[in-house]
């Protein structure tokens, strides 16, 4: 091959190379990108979990509260 | 005694037991009306009761459905 | 009529004036005990009633608190 | 520059290319991985909310049918 040849396909080598890191960090970019929003999304998943978890404690104690008025209704049933 | 001594005292009692025999039939009345008072009261105080019990009843049904809407939350917690 | 007759009738009425006399004397004594049932059984359903109106303000209490985590939860579905 | 020295950069530079690409591949698999996960845990959670839905309108009949029984008992308080 001549040298015109390589320095050719040098330069054409160069671009595609540089395309290609190109594309690398666009990809990195979006994989960055992603990872944080499923990271948010799984922090966000956790604290709304949290919210729920004293949401059933508290139906708990509420239905706690609603069986001993039963339990007092029931007593004055009885009882007379 | 003379006649007129024991007739007297004949009339002095006839009126005597007159006037017992009205209170007699006042006391009889005042007691039938209490009595039945005293009787609806109670028919009543049953009705009141049923309508109680019915009541209990259906808190019992309501505790019962809260407690199932509980335990779908806490499996809903506990599967994700 | 005779002494003798005037006598018998005297005998007759003072009998039947005891006799209704005591059985005045049960009558009131059995008006009485109604009065006292029917009084203390009054107080009773007062007390009972007193006692309903409690329960009753608690479970108002109660459905005002399952209130507040109804909106809780629907906050928490809407806000995420 | 000499044939050789030009031989010896073409080889370097396909070298490289051939890496970036590589990394390149593993970048699109591992974004395509994140995309799948982000998406199945935003099915995911759509479902865990439907279902929270269900448990909202069920718990918000449940407080209807309270509220109703506490009427019942204060009319029975208040119609005797």
């Amino acid at each position: 091959e001549s040298a015109n040849e390589f320095q050719a396909q040098k330069v054409s080598l160069t671009h595609k190379l540089q395309d290609t890191e190109m594309r690398n960090q666009v990809l990195e970019a979006q994989l960055g990108d992603l990872e944080q929003r499923l990271e948010s999304s799984q922090l966000e998943r956790e604290a709304f979990r949290k919210s729920l978890r004293s949401l059933l404690e508290l139906l708990d104690s509420k239905i706690f509260e609603l069986t001993e008025l039963r339990d007092t209704l029931a007593k004055l049933l009885e009882g007379s």
